[in-house]
């Protein structure tokens, strides 16, 4: 797994470019759960994603998270480097969800490639533009999008991928895929239980009235 | 008012891209109030703005809208130009707030140079981080800390209490109050004068139009 295999840009670069990178990354692995990046303090540089999954997400002062985004093979992870971009001045962490093999290409070397190559720049530009537009998706979803609505979907969607209407999952699991707290899932659940379309039980979701949950998925889709 | 002067990368153009930019960037007026973009359907191109003040903001369906950021003199509107970008896939919208004039740049005209030329690769990207950056202060202001909701709450309340709307409060004493700090207070403070809601001054913050604060205390932004 040669680096020039996941960089689209390497057919653009000079000899002396791809010199430079193939000298400079370095192949790491990480064990499911570890954390690659935590905050604006680091800057250990891009994860570019040969095998496994990395989880983007923001932390606030009370520990509180939202997933961000998920970053799969041949992702470019470019926040863990966002010292090289002086506008950038947020905060995400990023954690190994899988097992994960991954280059990284120090910040210094990737500033200095994007400053000498435009398709190195312009590649640069569609990852912050996309990882931006998801962002954007996720803020409208719960700006906009009522709660209610959005974990009806939500369960709905876990019972169609597990095949099966007891859904063993915590209401904090279910708040971290929706970027809400727990106690606001919890409050919400209870609703949908008191209306006859779900049931709880400890650390298990199940879906009581599929057709009412439909109902109530379906009504935030105007 | 020539362009060059508003483009940083200017310096670093061949006299062919000057050209070029020069011949086919085009002058326009705009009334306060008036749309200039209007979701990803529309791609006039980069809007530099001469004179003026733009507001960019997202529209949900049911027509509540969240300002995202303010764009003044010589700053960029990429986002009017999105179909140059595969990957901005969201919609906003952008109006003018005050009368403005301002350079269009057509987006096919500003994606060549985009691909020609690293500087302008480069300066497009610290434009996307920073727009970047401002929606994730937004996004973690509104869903962590409900600080607009809790800083609308925390004015009205010591209104109350002294009588006046002309507050003699520092942003340093209002962060203690609120758990936060000081330059997050300021920040939040000037989001709150641009949407009208409060005027500051040195030393002073005056409630400038109470029903909008009660509004925001009452359910926030999100």
């Amino acid at each position: 797994m040669p680096i020039e295999n996941y960089l689209p840009f390497w057919q653009k670069l000079t000899s002396t470019q791809r010199d430079t990178l193939s000298r400079t990354a370095t192949l790491h692995r990480a064990k499911k759960g570890a954390v690659l990046h935590n905050g604006a303090e680091d800057c250990e540089g891009l994860l570019l994603i040969v095998e496994g999954q990395l989880r983007a997400f923001t932390l606030s002062d009370e520990g509180k998270e939202i997933t961000l985004y998920r970053l799969l093979s041949r992702d470019i992870c470019l926040f863990s480097a966002s010292c090289m971009l002086g506008s950038i001045q947020f905060d995400i962490s990023v954690e190994a969800e899988q097992d994960t093999t991954f280059y990284q290409i120090p910040p210094k070397i990737y500033k200095q490639l994007m400053e000498e190559s435009a398709p190195v720049s312009n590649y640069t530009n569609e990852l912050i533009s996309s990882r931006f537009s998801d962002v954007m998706w996720l803020m409208d979803q719960i700006l906009y999008k009522r709660l209610d609505s959005r974990l009806a979907a939500f369960l709905l969607e876990e019972s169609t991928l597990s095949g099966t209407t007891e859904l063993k999952i915590t209401h904090d699991t279910i708040a971290r895929h929706l970027g809400s707290a727990r106690e606001v899932v919890t409050r919400m659940l209870k609703y949908l239980q008191s209306e006859g379309a779900v049931t709880l039980s400890r650390g298990n979701v199940a879906i009581a009235d599929e057709k009412k949950l439909r109902k109530l998925a379906r009504e935030s889709l105007r």
